[in-house]
């Protein structure tokens, strides 16, 4: 099969010419001057995209890599831990908690929702025993958003940590981490970036660093090590082992290319990208998955693939026919994505993806206003042109 | 600083423009059906480079993370190891091995040796507790290789598996994972491929696998599990969690370029490679660190750096002033390499190392007859011209 | 201003990520075996695309340069000469034949119209003096194509060379410079083969030949000379001054795309690009420039601007509110253009310039139905799907 | 035959990645703003290089397209021209003039040595008639520099124009295009900037400005027209023809890098690298093909090569069995360069080349210290290290 002429899925996504030439640039050593320079600065200005002073570490791996770093330094068995749900990744943090050997405590709501801060407040009140808050940003796959700026507060009120997957959702929505108070916060550079799969960012508050120095069951020597990164590169400027070059040469271009254009201007993007889809979603007569706009993310359109479609059934003809890569729901439900994250966050990108799917639909029997769609779309469009 | 003119280190090496242009390739959704198939035939020529008809797995990260997943996979508590040492490699899985709870047998030689196999034959027989070897074969830090080829058959006769580190090996010295008998070997794309860093190669045999999935303690749902992605991949054709796209990618056209070459090929071009230097360093007055040519790896050099100099300190003064990256001992002694690796273990890419080493050394004081070096190497690689 | 997201102009336009791999791979030396091994390969490769036995050329420059060096080379003082006139590229070449002292005869229509080869061929009949007949193939500005699978038989039925502009038609519509019997041929690089701009490429018959060589006026050691690349390369392997080497590894990348997927097969996606396309601009209310479906080319779509509208201001427009490049009419007319040439004759890119175009329409005050453009569009799409 | 490892000729020669990540982006529409305004840049960062507040033209082809157009724009016939000749280059300009229809004067030494600017004095002043001095300021095949910082005085005030062939001096050599008095001066991407064949830049004093546009026979509504791109670009800010893209954002990046080093800053690392070189050559026993060392130029060391080979054969063999492309005298001599132009006249780039040659000369036969050479080199490289 050809290569997708177009990927507007929920990452990875497509990458901007600049950010692939950085990856396709001369590989050097990895504790060749150049590199160690190099390697300092994308830290600086991960920690810039996140809007911390705390410590920023860059793992060597995808996302879920430093969760779970993050979540075996932080948790002790029996720690009590509230493990916030409305979605499949936060679900899937409860099972590696109960691993972990931690009490889970859930909130945990419908799919399509997402989780009441009050709910959090009030349950914190009722068990002052939590000391971790888990939370999903972005749902990836059903497109939801969680209130992490009340979260965080809240759970620092009631003497709890917070461990933020924020994956997709830093550069596409609002992520304040030192202004909401997270402890530790984990981010990519496959998603709102733009950029590569093999380098993750982890920001980790000085509380953090406490609780996992002082836990001997955080893994230490290994390559989900946290601790190694801490004593080894931001205290002697050492790597625990050879990280990839070419991702971190590529995860520094990608925030290049955000921090020049500014977060807000890049969340403004993605945040006008999203409201185009959304209407044109709406007017070719489907459903958004999220229960609400508010909680909609920016990064993720989630759509309700109709009756009688399997979304991967739905994904892979479009794909065929089309030459467009759309993402599906992956557990959460019967979901189509329309990603419009980094550069697809922009101009048109977001009608390519109504008329696939729109016309996907179509081929397999429903009735979609696709025409329709796309004049909602392109009135969207203008009412939020400069 | 200026980026280096040359990298001629013990790896991350320079890469191919091809591979350099497929580093640089638009990124895909890694569901893409044109990823999978890039993901299942980077699987399958992996496993011709290994020489293997065992389950290859492609992990995502640096080669360690699959050395971590193996051992932690492999070793129970209370289990009798025999660990090989004849480097700091060797040493470091030995500290990973009681850190496991292996009870650890070492053969330790120093660190410009390497371990006789008669010596694991006599003490496996002595020791018929031993259900597993770890051993180096090509140690980078020293430049020095072990005997795989009679390793495997004797620890096999002696019913223990073995599990070899050979990141920095195959491609440069021969390597036949079966018909050596090896159970578990791991190798890089940044070495000998001249490839990405972030993602490396792991192949298990099924007496392997077996050991694995009886054991409790065996990495699951985690980064570091090699079961993850057998249950996942091998079996279901689904990803644990989403692969390191670009570097996938990266690998695969760096295994092409040594496949469309022939493994045999470019070996000789290693073989070569190395000669030419271990000619010029000698003619120019400076002593190899192995102890003898038979245990010196063609991947990498390793100079004896002279008394009175310290290797990161002369490393530093080559890369300023001749814009060459040369790597050090890192630990293993006071050492510095010229790497002939990938594209560099080419042509007269070796000079360009000698006379950076030379020159570098004058500089600093010692006696050292460049002309001589160099009519020495290029008298070898007239010897081996086609 | 931001680098377009979209390039569908009539040419240059976007070119793969293969393409711009050859593009930026390293410079070699002119005369070093890898490259005279490439402009060997090009030529044949080039052959091959205008379906011709004749002897061709690669000239070092945009395509205008070939059409002066087969125009000047040909054409002696007295000569009469018809050129066939449907817009400004074909009333261009008159301007030149004139300069370069030639009897100029000429059949023009409008310019939305193309020249009825019968016209021609009466013409001829009462002209026998006529030596040469001049035609553009594919008349770029305005988007029609003249019908040289007669015109070429006509010519050589009254005793006349043809020297063709073939520059934006040559896998995107039917082209057969052999069995056309069509002696001067000149195409691309930058239009259906989605290439670079430096490289063209000009098919000479015996014929032509002859005519050339007795021309004592024919450019010799200069850059526009087709006689030095005769004498040169063809029968010397030489080259009269040192080729753009970048652009010759760029071209043979474009013309290995075209000659994979099979000329026949592109031929049939500009087709259906073209179709999709038209099917859109006419639901949207607009009005093709064409007189007829018969006479518009597949590479480009020329639509007539309407009234009140500048082609130039609407596409400064659409560039700057949607990241889309359009190109317009360059003095055929107020024109804009939806070009569907090289890789954006592919999938989707259709909608985005009927999207593009349609809405900057409105924002300018006219009267467009963008949603039964696309629905059209889709349903044409859909029609021809594979 | 595989690519060379190295290209150490007289250019085209080595690119950096920066220039090569410049030359493989995507192609834009040339009326696309963004390439609009790339073009205007590009020719003010030429005017810059060549030190001159003259228009500055950039020309679509290759150097020898500038030469042409511009020789041909100011020569009338019956104009009495001194062409300066010192190699085949000089040479060629004469054969051109004489078929331009100018009076032929020339002032010729061997080529291995360099025109009096004192001789050029005389002779202006024996004959007044002379109106345009026509010179090459490095003479490419045999390495040669002529003094363009006293001709173009001595031209002046004797009231005669210059014409200077600057392809592969500047950037390389001091060049100052208005203090020097130069009126038309030509370079190109291929040489001292390391970037592409296809854009040429060419500056034009209002004196030989006025000169052309008096001349009935200069080209106009021709690829080889300079009047045509002065009425059009920087009269109209329009194109005369579709500009190649691709060339011209490679010679920005390339032009970029060179300003950014600083010119003085490159022409003393040519100086450098050409100091190695050359001392290398007579420590290994060879001879520098031109008279002394105050005419050989930076950019290109050309060595005699010994009696009983002849250099095609040399490079051949060099090529094959060492992978770096050396070139030759091209007519002027039986001479072998080793090219130091753009990324190669860096560190030890000099020292692969002489290598190369010294190697290869051996197999051939002949005796070479090439340890004395390398030793001799690397002392120059000392005394003028940082």
């Amino acid at each position: 099969m050809r290569a997708p002429d177009f990927t507007l899925a929920a990452g990875p996504t497509m990458a901007s010419g600049r950010t692939l030439d950085a990856l396709g640039s001369q590989i050097v050593y990895h504790l060749d001057p150049v590199f160690l320079e190099t390697f300092r600065r994308t830290t600086e200005k991960a920690a810039a995209f996140f809007r911390t002073t705390n410590d920023m570490l860059l793992l060597q791996g995808e996302g879920i890599l430093a969760l779970e770093g993050a979540g075996r330094s932080l948790v002790t068995p029996g720690m009590h831990v509230l493990n916030l749900v409305q979605g499949v990744y936060g679900k899937g943090m409860g099972s590696w908690l109960t691993a972990w050997g931690a009490v889970l405590h859930e909130i945990e709501v419908d799919y399509d929702d997402a989780v009441d801060p009050d709910a959090v407040d009030a349950y914190l009140a009722e068990h002052p025993e939590i000391e971790l808050v888990t939370v999903v940003h972005s749902e990836t796959p059903s497109g939801t958003i969680s209130d992490c700026s009340r979260i965080g507060p809240i759970a620092h009120r009631h003497g709890a940590l917070t461990l933020v997957d924020a994956l997709s959702s830093i550069g596409g929505v609002p992520f304040e981490a030192d202004e909401w108070q997270l402890d530790v916060c984990v981010s990519g550079g496959q998603k709102c970036l733009g950029g590569p799969v093999g380098a993750t960012m982890v920001s980790v508050s000085p509380a953090a660093w406490e609780r996992m120095l002082a836990n001997p069951l955080a893994p230490r020597y290994s390559y989900v090590s946290l601790i190694d990164w801490k004593e080894g590169w931001l205290e002697n400027g050492t790597f625990p082992f050879t990280p990839s070059v070419t991702d971190v040469v590529g995860l520094e271009a990608a925030l290049d290319q955000m921090l020049e254009e500014g977060v807000d201007a890049s969340i403004a993007r993605h945040a006008r990208s999203a409201a185009v889809t959304r209407a044109g979603v709406r007017a070719m007569g489907l459903s958004l998955w999220p229960r609400s706009e508010a909680i909609s993310g920016n990064p993720i359109t989630a759509v309700r693939v109709p009756e009688g479609i399997v979304h991967t059934q739905l994904s892979a003809h479009i794909r065929e026919r089309y030459g467009v890569m759309l993402s599906t729901g992956q557990g959460a439900g019967n979901i189509i994505h329309i990603g419009h994250m980094g550069p697809t966050a922009t101009g048109l990108y977001p009608i390519v993806g109504l008329t696939a799917l729109g016309s996907g639909l179509r081929d397999l029997g429903v009735e979609v206003d696709l025409g329709a769609g796309i004049d909602a779309a392109m009135a969207e469009y203008g009412r939020t042109a400069g």
